[in-house]
């Protein structure tokens, strides 16, 4: 494996496996590597013949108030997972190697309307044009045939899919599908910091999104009117984030939106793909969840 | 040499060349090849084994009070004449290859900050986000090791470098010098619209830039304080404006700005690199063009 600290080295080595026709996987990361990065890792192998992983803080996705500062770092330990799964090369750029000299001008910025207008992107402010930013760079370095984004922050994955979709990236978005403990809850570097209260309480995310997907499944599936599109009961909605205040957690949001513009959806058309998604706060813990809404009528035919 | 029209054949067969280690140079153009576009093919040849010329007449740059729909559409003429300059392809991509179903969603932009500010984009609102917008996917798909565009279009040819280097495509942005008939007005396909009087009048936008790099080179050379900027004499560039009008030139614009931002300089920094550019009405035809400033104090030295 290969730890590589300048762009033209990532280029240098993936061009020469191009011109042996190997195909290149990514996956790009902030670092402090867990189970659900390893996850990644392993889908990734299994559609290319190398994969990179990018380790890189990027401080333009985090806001005034977020912690950016503070957010782990752990290169060494990163390489070591990375070489034990099987990576062929590491890219740790610092900021200058990423963008340039500190106050080189930066004149030209990759714009999102509508889709970071809700979920996350409603508190977090500029969060998604820095991970496009950020990504859009990382693709043209490393030029993979596939990048592989995680389920559990789903709307990242269809901004990035959208950007690749528009900019023509020559390259496939793979969803990496969310690792979850035994009991359902999403796994995350920021469950530690649960205390053991919140900890036995924070399945309970997982159980309002499934039940209200199976609710609204249930619904699509004895609806007569599928083309014509459902009304959303927005009382199934509403039940869940009063079940979860109930049990102490503080609700951002908890949401079916349309895909992919992720705009809140107030009527289900069969066949077309939704996703029930979530952000809430247990003590000084924001947990994310999410999954994605079965619209077909005949679930037997399900991929 | 092939024409394309689809975005996998020209992926295909660029992807057959790098894997053969040849080198991709690639000319974007609207069509209606003149002798300019004709230069900038034969530059392009010197720096690469295969030249890529794409033909599209991209409505996204076009503003609304502009004339797209009437722009000339010679696709067959500009095949035989690529054909000629011993092209390798020609990539002709209708409207839906380039931006999918009419309708389909775009969620994604690319912003320029203070570089479209002055000259040519303050009349021409979104023209030049236009440009990136589709030169970026034009990027993506030829994926050149180098791409040529004309000194004329100036903010154009610095505004698509800014975005090269801000996104990491990996390839080098050359400027064609500008071709000029005998008498120094800069080719363009507009000078047909010229009346005979406006034709003989139309060498002087030229003269003018010329004459005001002269003098603004002669006060650097002369000056003593290089290093810590000389104040810029407006009354030469209102000088030049006024002979421009006295002889029936509207005068859109005459700036001397700095680079890489293209704002307004009032001093000029001994070693930097400055713009004259000139933009006027003669009747119903707009010309443009410009020089570089030479501002270093020993030309002996200049390459």
């Amino acid at each position: 494996m290969k730890l590589a600290h300048k762009k033209n080295e990532v280029r240098h080595i993936v061009s020469e496996w191009r011109a042996r026709n190997l195909r290149v996987a990514f996956v790009p990361t902030m670092g402090a590597l867990h189970e659900g990065h390893l996850a990644l890792i392993r889908q990734a192998r299994q559609h290319a013949d190398h994969v990179v992983v990018s380790v890189f803080v990027n401080p333009t996705q985090f806001g005034p108030g977020e912690d950016y500062q503070q957010y782990p770092r752990s290169l060494s330990a990163d390489v070591e997972q990375c070489r034990t799964e099987g990576v062929s090369l590491v890219f740790a750029p610092d900021y200058e190697e990423m963008y340039g000299r500190a106050g080189a001008p930066q004149y030209v910025s990759i714009r999102i309307s509508k889709m970071h207008e809700h979920l996350c992107g409603a508190t977090r402010k500029g969060h998604f044009e820095g991970v496009l930013q950020v990504v859009n760079k990382l693709f043209l370095i490393v030029r993979p045939d596939v990048a592989v984004f995680g389920q559990k922050d789903i709307q990242q994955w269809f901004i990035i899919r959208q950007m690749v979709e528009e900019f023509d990236h020559p390259m496939e978005v793979l969803m990496g599908p969310t690792r979850r403990e035994e009991d359902g809850l999403a796994m995350s570097s920021r469950n530690v910091y649960l205390t053991e209260e919140e900890r036995n309480k924070a399945p309970l995310l997982f159980e309002a999104i499934q039940r209200l997907s199976q609710r609204l499944t249930g619904v699509i599936r004895d609806s007569n009117n599928g083309d014509a599109g459902i009304p959303v009961d927005e009382s199934l909605i509403k039940a869940e984030i009063e079940r979860l205040r109930a049990n102490g957690f503080k609700v951002d949001y908890l949401s079916l939106v349309s895909t992919p513009d992720l705009q809140p959806a107030c009527v289900i058309h069969s066949g077309r793909l939704y996703v029930i998604a979530a952000a809430v706060w247990l003590g000084k813990t924001r947990l994310i969840d999410n999954v994605l809404l079965n619209t077909r009528k005949y679930p037997d035919h399900d991929a």
